[in-house]
């Protein structure tokens, strides 16, 4: 059986300058692997409306699920929750629900419920809401597109919260075999234990490490037995 | 004047399963900020020849130049090279510049030219090598594609070697402004001075360190001079 797909989109100038590090991504990758959903691709595009409007209604298409993290914050360059909606011509406006759970936490705080912090409760119509235990503002979740914030501490809480709800595969088990040894001289070996088993993937990757030069083989596969069986013919055959 | 845009294209599996965390779409982001060339988009595809091929026809139509990382080894997974041939119809087999500089570097070694090693010398015709003074496998580049190693420590040379004969535009200046306020409370503020300095675009990001609540503001542009001004007026319209 096919696992479910998925795609995430990371929207954000400040990672395309390079100022910031994008970490949600290797989160929520992780996250998926063991949930038994495959991450298919991820785009980063920046604060612009028609980049975030097209990749979201191609990723929707081409996914069972996506992912979106940035862009759901207080200020002008939060637009994120907009082009969601326009990307499934969904009217978009203050929601009640929305409203009532940010009026409640900053009420607690003493604080405002101002026009800039007002506008994390437009949510598009249709839209069930992702709760946010950190900073109130929700994520939603529009058609198969899981809108949620950029600041990892609140992706990640969001990411936990909505996962248990999807439907994952079998999730993926992988084990790696270090070999001291370049790729290029182990390269013929490893195809043939990787076509003697088409059901497993079999990655490898380079590495330097002191001086010594060497490959990482990444088997991956959802049935451990056969991973085991794989294992061992691997490592037979680097042996010689 | 427009600077030219960019995309990045990372391919691999282990990016997306989340083993790897992927570093060079942030070096690359950095680079081509003080190159003066806009990072507009970036990917991250698996190792599967469709994916990469309409990837990088994608993108290709869609900015000025392209980037690729990873997949370009000795492996039965490297299938960088084929797919960038596909995207742009160019056939694809061993070429005696890249194999004469395989052999050296081998033959130096005391290591074999093996036939996985000379799967390394497989360059489209018509693309243009790229040094590799680590490992020697040399990158390419084909009409506005870059292909090059996913190794961050070659990956990373060879953005070095190709940059400088990339014509840049201004180069991307940024100031940052740090504000404990939280996003909801400054964000009328920040809007009205955005509004004043439309040349500049304006990113506010939150953080929370050590129980403070605050905000980054960071502000880009390409004129100095504008830029210096719109930080004074910036921290003016904080103090109220």
């Amino acid at each position: 059986m096919q696992n479910p797909t998925a795609a995430m989109l990371v929207i954000g100038d400040e990672i395309l300058s390079g100022r910031t590090r994008d970490s949600n991504m290797n989160h929520l990758a992780k996250e998926l692997t063991k949930h038994g959903i495959d991450l298919k691709e991820a785009r980063v595009v920046s604060d612009d409306a028609q980049a975030i409007t097209e990749a979201a209604r191609s990723l929707s298409a081409g996914y069972d699920h996506v992912f979106t993290s940035g862009g759901i914050g207080p200020t002008h360059d939060d637009i994120t929750a907009e082009c969601i909606a326009a990307a499934f011509d969904a009217p978009i406006g203050v929601r009640e629900d929305a409203r009532a759970i940010l009026q409640t936490y900053y009420e607690r705080q003493g604080q405002e419920l101002n026009e800039a912090r007002l506008r994390m409760a437009r949510i598009p119509d249709g839209a069930a809401l992702i709760d946010n235990p950190i900073s109130a503002a929700p994520g939603f979740i529009l058609q198969n597109v899981h809108v949620m914030a950029g600041v990892p501490v609140i992706f990640e809480t969001m990411v936990a919260s909505v996962l248990p709800t999807l439907t994952g595969g079998a999730p993926l088990l992988s084990q790696s075999l270090r070999v001291e040894r370049g790729e290029g001289e182990i390269a013929s070996a490893l195809t043939a234990v990787a076509e003697a088993y088409p059901d497993l993937s079999f990655g490898s990757y380079p590495f330097s490490q002191n001086g010594i030069y060497g490959t990482n083989i990444v088997v991956r596969g959802q049935d451990g037995a056969q991973l085991d069986q794989a294992m061992t013919a691997l490592a037979e055959a680097m042996q010689t």
